[in-house]
C-alpha cells in the first residue's frame, strides 16, 4: 500500500466543487469531498446593484475556497501521505470567463472595479450577450468565415467572443483595463501553478480558435472598431495540450492544499470533455452523453467533419491527436422535472408510497406501458434546441392528447422525446461523416434504468454506463496522472483508471420497431416546427411582446 | 292569477330528465323537478352479457319514469291547478333510436328479445357503428349522393342509418323483428299521445331525409341486400312540423302525470334545437352555442348553404320555414375538466381557498393574464373534431411549452383553443354563404364569465346569454304553448316566453388584436394537422395497435 500513488481531480460545477482522490494504478476512488460556493450564482444583485435579466456571475474567491477545503479533506479522509499524491487536475464549467490583469488578478478583486458587474466572471449561463452573439453570427455568415461551420453554423452567446463584446460595449472602462480574457478553466490552474497555460479545449470550443488562429482582426474590427485587437491583445495564441503539465504547485497553493510544493498540475479542462477518459471512451466514434438537467454529447473522431448544429469540433479538444466533437440538448432532466411540477395531480400524489417522489410515481406508472400505447409524441424543446437546430427561441410541443391522456403518459412521452432528440443528433453525426459507433451514458440520469432502457430502445444501440458517480473529477485525476508521467498518455491512463460497464442496456427489438415508427413522426414534427415554418418564433414574439407590456 | 295558463317542458338528457312548468304569457319558470335514470347509460353489460367496446344503451322504462316523477312534482311544487296546464312538450338526446313493433312497443320489452343487446335503444353516444358509417360515407361519396353535402360530407356513426345497418349486420333476427326504427324524440311523444308523429328535426338531421325523401332504395341495397327496403319499411316519410300538436294526452298518460286527458302534446324535438326559441334566437344568422362538456351550434338561415363539416342543414329543422343549421365541437368543457384532472399539482392545490375547485383555482390564476403571455396555442381536438373536419380520430396538440409553463397557462390556452374552434366554425359558415350575425351562448358554461369574455375577445362579436338555466326545457314548454294555440307560432312564442340578455360580453379590441394573431397560428396548425398530413392518424394507429396487443 505504501507504494501506491494517487492523484487528485477537482470538478468545479455551477453551485459547488468536489475533489476526488484516486489511485493511479487502477482508478480506485479513495476519498471525496464537496464544498458549496458561498455566493453561488450571482444573478440578482451585486454589491447593491440590481443585475439586468439573464445575467449570471460568480466570485473567484468561491473557487479558491473549494481548493482550500476539499483537498485537505480528501487527504484527511483517505489517511494517505500527501507525498504519495503525484499530480492534481481540474475541470470547470465553460464558458465561464473573467477579465484579468496581465498577472492573472481578476479585475473584480481590485478596489477600482469591484462594484462593476462587468469586472466579474461571467458564468456559462450568463445569457445577456445574445444581441452580440446574433451580430457575430450574422457577420460571420455574411463573410463566409470558414470557422463558422466548425460550430454548427452559430457561436453561442455563452462563449468568449459574445461575452467580451458585451463587456466592451457596455463598460468600455473595464474593457480597457482588461489585459487578459481568461477562462475559469485556465485561471484556476494559474492560481495553482503560477503560470498561464491556455488549454486547447476551451480555446477551441469557446474561443473560436481553429486551424491555428482566432478570427481575423478584420472580423473583430467589423463588429466594433475598438474590438479589432481583441484576440491579439487579450487572448493567448499559444495553446497547451490536455494532459500535459501546466507547471508545479506553488508554495502558496501547497499551503492551501497540504500537498508538497512542485506537484505537477495538469492543464485546465472542461467537465463534459474530461469525462471521456473517465468512461474509457477515447476511441473515435464512441459518444459520451453526460445526461443531467441537460445533456452534453462529446465524442472523438478520426476525421474533421462539419456536423450541422453541433456545438463545435476542435482538433485535440478532448484528447490530443483526435478531433473532439461536442453537441448538446438544452433540456433533458429539466423537462422531466417541469412535468413533475405541472402534471402531478392529487390522484397521483395519493399513489406515492413512503419516500416516493413525483418522478418515482410517474416512472413507476409509465415504465410498463407498451411503446406507442399513450398515442403521444413530443418535441423536447421546452428549453430550446441546442443541437441540431441551435435555436433557443424554439419551444416544446405535445401531440396526440386525448381526454384519456394521463400524467404518466406525458411523462413517458417527454422521456421518449429527449431520446428522439439524441437519436436525431446521432443521425446528424452519421450523415456528416462522423458515425457514432457506440454510446456511453454518464451523469445523474444513469441511475434511472427506465430512462436508460428507453434510450437504448430508441437509439437502437446498446448503452454502456460510466462506472463512477464522479465522472468529471475522475477524468481530472486521470489527466493529472498523465501530467505527472504515471501513464504514457491519456489513452493509457483511461484504460487503467477509467471505468465503464459495457452494454448495460440493450435495445428490445420489438420496442425498437415501434419507436422507429414514432421517430418518423418526431422527425416530421421536428422539421416542420424547426425549419419549415416560423410558428414557434411567432408565438415567442407574441409572448415576449405581451410580457414586456405587463 | 287564476287566469294564467301554463305549459310543461320536459328535457330528457343522458343521465336524467327534468321538467319545468312555465307561464305561457311571459315564460316565467314556476317550478322544476329532475329524475335520474335508474339504469343511466348501459355500457358495461346487459343482463349478464358483456357489451363490446363503444356500446351505449338505455332503458325506455327510465324515460317513462321521468314523466311519472317530474310532472306530478312540478304540479305539486307550483300548487297550480292541473287544468291550467294547456300543453306539454319534450326534447331528448339525439340520435337515440330504438327498434319497435308497429304499435311502438320496444323490442327490448318483449320476452323474446329482452336479452339481445341490439333490441335496446342505442344512445346517441353508442359509437360501435363506425365501420358501417365509414361504408355509408364512402358509398355516398362514390355515388355523388346529393344529400351528402347537407351533412358536411359525412354522416355520423351516431345516426339512424349507421346504427340500423349495424343492427342488421350483427343481429338479423332482431332486425327482421324491427317493424319501425324510432327516434327517442318521437317514441316518448307516442307514449304520451298514443300516435306516432315523426318530427322533421330528427328525420332531417339523423335520418338523412332531404328534399322530401330518404336516400334511395339503390343506395341502401348497395350497402346490404337486406337493407334495400330499410327506409320504405322501417322509417316514416310523413313528417310533422315542430311546434304542432302530435295529439292529446292519453288517459294512461294523464294518469301518470296528473294532467287532464287530451292536453295537447307537441311534436318531439331535440335538446339543442329547442334551445333556439328559449334564447329568442329565431332570426336567421343568430347562432346559439349550447356550451357544456361539448358544444352544439344551431342557427336558422334564410338560404340553403352547404357548410363544410357542419353536422347538417334541414329545412324546418329548428323552426318551420327556415333552414336549420347544426355544427358542433366534440370537446369543450370536457377538455377543461381533463386538464383540471392532469395539470393540477400540489403547488396549485395549496392555493385553493375554501370550497374552490381545481377549475376555480386555475381560472383565478389564468384570468388576468395578458393574451399571448403564456406563449401557447393548442388544438382543441382531445375528443376529436366534429366541425369543420368531422374526424374523431384526430387528437389534441399543445404548442409553445417551456420550462416556465404553468398549469394555469395550459388551462387558459385550452379555453382559448375551444374559442378558436368556434371562430373557425363561424368563419366556415360565412365562407359558405350563411353568415353568423350574432352569437348567443347557452348551456352550463354561461356561468363562467372568464370563458365567456375570452370567447367574445376571440370570435370578435358580442356574446348574448340565454336568460334561463333550463334552456331546453323552457324551449319545450314554448313549443307546447304553440302546439296548444296560445301563441301564433314559435317566433311569437319565443318573443313572449324566451329570455336572453343581449351583448353581455363585448370584445376587448386590444385583446382581439392579439387573438387575431394567435388565431392565425391556430389556423396554420389546424390545417396542417387536420388536412395537410396524416401524423395524428398515424399516432392513433400506432396507439390502437399497441393497446390491442396489451
Amino acid at each position: 500500500m505504501s507504494e501506491d500513488q494517487y492523484t487528485i481531480g477537482i470538478d468545479f460545477g455551477t453551485l459547488s466543487g468536489r475533489a476526488v482522490l484516486v489511485r493511479v494504478s487502477d482508478g480506485a476512488e479513495i476519498a471525496s469531498a464537496e464544498h458549496v460556493y458561498a455566493s453561488g450564482v450571482i444573478d440578482d444583485s451585486l454589491h447593491g446593484t440590481t443585475l439586468p435579466p439573464d445575467w449570471a456571475l460568480q466570485d473567484p474567491a468561491d473557487w479558491l475556497d473549494v481548493v482550500r477545503e476539499t483537498v485537505p479533506a480528501v487527504l484527511r479522509e483517505s489517511g494517505i501521505d500527501a507525498h504519495s499524491v503525484i499530480g492534481i487536475g481540474t475541470d470547470t464549467t465553460a464558458c465561464t470567463v473573467l477579465p484579468c490583469k496581465r498577472d492573472g488578478t481578476p479585475l473584480c478583486t481590485t478596489d477600482e472595479f469591484r462594484d462593476r458587474p462587468h469586472a466579474w466572471p461571467k458564468l456559462w449561463r450568463h445569457h445577456a450577450a445574445q444581441p452580440q452573439a446574433d451580430r457575430i453570427n450574422a457577420l460571420a455568415a455574411d463573410r463566409g468565415e470558414t470557422w463558422l461551420p466548425r460550430y454548427g453554423g452559430r457561436l453561442s452567446s455563452e462563449w468568449e467572443l459574445a461575452k467580451a463584446l458585451q463587456l466592451l460595449e457596455e463598460d468600455a472602462e473595464v474593457y480597457a483595463a482588461t489585459e487578459l480574457w481568461v477562462e475559469f478553466a485556465d485561471w484556476i490552474i494559474w492560481q495553482l501553478c503560477g503560470s498561464y497555460a491556455r488549454n486547447r479545449c476551451t480555446a477551441g470550443y469557446k474561443g473560436a480558435y481553429q486551424d491555428g488562429t482566432y478570427p481575423s482582426r478584420d472580423f473583430f474590427a467589423a463588429l466594433h472598431p475598438d474590438f479589432a485587437d481583441f484576440a491579439e491583445t487579450r487572448l493567448v495564441s499559444e495553446l497547451a495540450e490536455l494532459g500535459t503539465p501546466a507547471g508545479g504547485l506553488t508554495a502558496e497553493a501547497a499551503g492551501w492544499t497540504g500537498l508538497p510544493e512542485g506537484v505537477p498540475v495538469a492543464v485546465g479542462n472542461v467537465d463534459a470533455h474530461v469525462t471521456v477518459p473517465a468512461a474509457q471512451a477515447i476511441d473515435a466514434g464512441t459518444m459520451v452523453a453526460v445526461m443531467g438537467t441537460s445533456t452534453c454529447h462529446v465524442m472523438n473522431g478520426d476525421v474533421l467533419a462539419e456536423v450541422p448544429g453541433m456545438c463545435g469540433v476542435v482538433d485535440g479538444g478532448i484528447t490530443p491527436g483526435k478531433y473532439g466533437y461536442e453537441a448538446g440538448q438544452s433540456g433533458v432532466g429539466d423537462i422531466f422535472a417541469w412535468w413533475a411540477r405541472v402534471g402531478f395531480p392529487p390522484s397521483r400524489a395519493a399513489q406515492a408510497a413512503d419516500g416516493e417522489s413525483p418522478h418515482d410515481v410517474l416512472t413507476r406508472l409509465a415504465r410498463d406501458q407498451r411503446p406507442g400505447a399513450h398515442g403521444l409524441v413530443a418535441l423536447d424543446w421546452m428549453s430550446g434546441n441546442r443541437s441540431i437546430l441551435v435555436d433557443h427561441e424554439l419551444s416544446g410541443v405535445i401531440v396526440g392528447l386525448t381526454l384519456d391522456t394521463k400524467p404518466e403518459d406525458v411523462y413517458r412521452a417527454l422521456v421518449e422525446a429527449t431520446a428522439f432528440g439524441t437519436r436525431r443528433i446521432i443521425e446528424a453525426f452519421a450523415e456528416a461523416g462522423a458515425p457514432v459507433r457506440s454510446f456511453v451514458a454518464a451523469g445523474g440520469l444513469i441511475k434511472n434504468s427506465f430512462v436508460m432502457q428507453l434510450y437504448a430502445d430508441i437509439i437502437g444501440m446498446p448503452i454502456s454506463v460510466i462506472g463512477s458517480d464522479q465522472g468529471p473529477a475522475l477524468g481530472s485525476a486521470i489527466h493529472a496522472a498523465v501530467a505527472a508521467g504515471a501513464h504514457a498518455d491519456v489513452t493509457a491512463a483511461a484504460k487503467a483508471m477509467g471505468r465503464v460497464q459495457h452494454d448495460v442496456y440493450r435495445p428490445n427489438e420489438e420496442n425498437k420497431a415501434v419507436y422507429d415508427e414514432l421517430y418518423a413522426r418526431y422527425v416530421t414534427l421536428h422539421d416542420w416546427f424547426g425549419t419549415a415554418n416560423d410558428e414557434l418564433h411567432e408565438l415567442r414574439r407574441i409572448r415576449n411582446r405581451a410580457r414586456s407590456a405587463s
